[in-house]
């Protein structure tokens, strides 16, 4: 009954900032349209940082204590209704948590192939921060060729994924801030046109955005800062400009200028992954298989990786994300 | 040479509240794509009282000091490119100013033709809040036939509009919001399935929203209101729903919660008409000619008309509008 076991790191307590262990747990089993993987690799999130405090429950129907939201690995066994995917195969994808551990199961339309310019701890640091990016960018904010596009932390997963997903795609100017000047040398490594460093004082990035744009401001904004940077972020926007809030980092409230909205007929919109339904998942899923894994393959974008570390050393690979001095993802590999 | 002069309405002062006389100007001509319409009835607008106040100026190469957005004609005399009219054919549409003159001149693709139903008088109380409340609706929110909506300000002019237009292209639910129990009443013979009376407390409607979608929120919200019922509307907007600011009589200012906006994944868009280009209008009305002017011919949808002044009357009008006791348009008729 070995077989019936398997690794996983699991949330010992909620106390604090939470603690960890790997634990044996059950093997999950995949039935009707769901897939088992192998899991090779799993990608850490500032999510799993949350549910390791307590404060973002797993949803129904995933395991409550083992984090987890994307992983690469090898179809390892199927449902009976299960048509895309055999055994043997190189994917990686969306979980709705669960994915630390070396098995995980998920819907099969939750699932993109490997391409072979990919090793499995670079597949794992792809699909949460490029199908972010890429549904911001293209889905929500239909970012078209020739646009100017401003990405707040540039050096961040998103950021780094965001830009070069922008500058691959024909994005007109590729525009970033960051909070040091050499996360901002790194992300023009990846496409960056024009960075700036942005401390306290918001201004700073919407004075810049004047002077590259000369005064035109950009098209897509994508926002993982929120409250703190609104109001300079309404500036930085060009008339009929799109802003994707992505992230709270910097506040979750600050006051909207309703004049400076309908005078420039600007348009906010909210996303975030976690919370869509399975289906509306697989949309973003297929869309990221059509759109960027093709990139991927090509390597015209690339997945940006910070460190790996191995499944005995989780506390050590949480305790680099929770250090915010990361450049790309935490990776755990876990076989 | 008594032909090239036409009576007009004039802002002689922008002092106070302003102060408005007829007055004989000299009677534009028609070149190129533009055609001179001969106005027989044109409609106020809350911008003609900021213009009147010198808070709204009009854009280039418009007259600086005839009010006037919206007319309903004849057209009387074209210029050499225009493909699409013929004199005496009956129009209404948009001007960028100066509509509230016997005569106006306006491009081509600015005008629709009048269907049978309606005489100049309503014609003229149609442009700018159908054209508004179906380009909020329909082109800027996507309103989806079965969707819910929620319209504030329903007993206002664009209010009816919307209200009418949604329960005509088979809007799911059109809900309401109003100043006073009359006005939901009437706004009830135009379609509304629901409204709430809204005294300070914006929170009335919202709990009232989501009594009536048991819980689930509207889709679409139609905002004129602004400031004062933010937080409230981001409470009755369900998953993924869209609020367009079309108007701020509630004030310009007021928090917003990222949190709410990325959880349920809404989206804020600002409009506003008169700012538009040329190409922009001619598209707004384009689309207005299509889907809103079928609905009028067959008595779909029908104009609401406050009270109609003749020329001589204009300061009456003007006075009735800033009454803030209408119903419906206030309408000049000019000849």
């Amino acid at each position: 009954m070995s077989e019936e076991k398997m690794r996983a790191v699991r949330i010992l307590s909620h106390e604090g900032a939470g603690e960890l262990e790997v634990a044996e747990v059950e093997k999950p089993v995949a039935r009707a349209d769901r897939v088992r993987v192998c899991v090779r690799a799993a990608g850490l999130n500032r999510a799993d940082l949350l549910q390791k405090r307590g404060r973002y429950p797993a949803p129904p129907g995933v395991p409550a204590d083992i984090p987890g939201l994307e992983f690469a690995g090898e179809v390892e066994q199927v449902g009976d209704e299960v048509r895309m995917w055999k055994t043997g195969q190189r994917v990686f994808g969306l979980a709705a948590g669960g994915a630390q551990a070396e098995y995980a199961v998920v819907p099969e339309n939750h699932l993109a192939e490997i391409p072979d310019a990919l090793d499995f701890a670079g597949a794992a640091a792809v699909p949460e921060v490029f199908i972010t990016a890429h549904d911001a960018m293209f889905t929500q904010a239909r970012l078209e060729p020739g646009e100017r596009v401003l990405v707040h932390a540039a050096g961040s997963g998103v950021g780094t994924a965001a830009v070069q997903i922008a500058r691959a795609a024909g994005a007109g100017s590729v525009y970033g801030t960051a909070r040091t000047a050499e996360k901002i040398e790194r992300a023009r490594e990846f496409g960056l046109d024009e960075g700036v460093v942005v401390g306290d004082d918001p201004r700073v990035f919407a004075e810049a955005v004047r002077e590259w744009t000369n005064g035109a401001g950009v098209q897509v904004l994508l926002d993982l800062v929120g409250a703190s940077y609104l109001d300079a972020n309404l500036d930085a926007l060009g008339y009929r400009g799109r802003m994707i809030l992505v992230g709270t980092l910097g506040g979750a409230s600050a006051a909207l200028d309703f004049r400076r909205m309908m005078g420039k007929r600007l348009q906010l919109t909210g996303t975030a992954l976690r919370a869509r339904s399975a289906e509306e998942k697989a949309a973003a899923v297929r869309r990221f298989a059509a759109h960027v894994v093709p990139l991927l393959a090509r390597r015209s974008v690339r997945p940006v990786l910070d460190q790996t570390f191995a499944l005995e050393d989780v506390r050590a690979a949480y305790e680099r994300l929770e250090s915010n001095e990361t450049f790309g993802k935490v990776v755990i590999q876990m076989q």
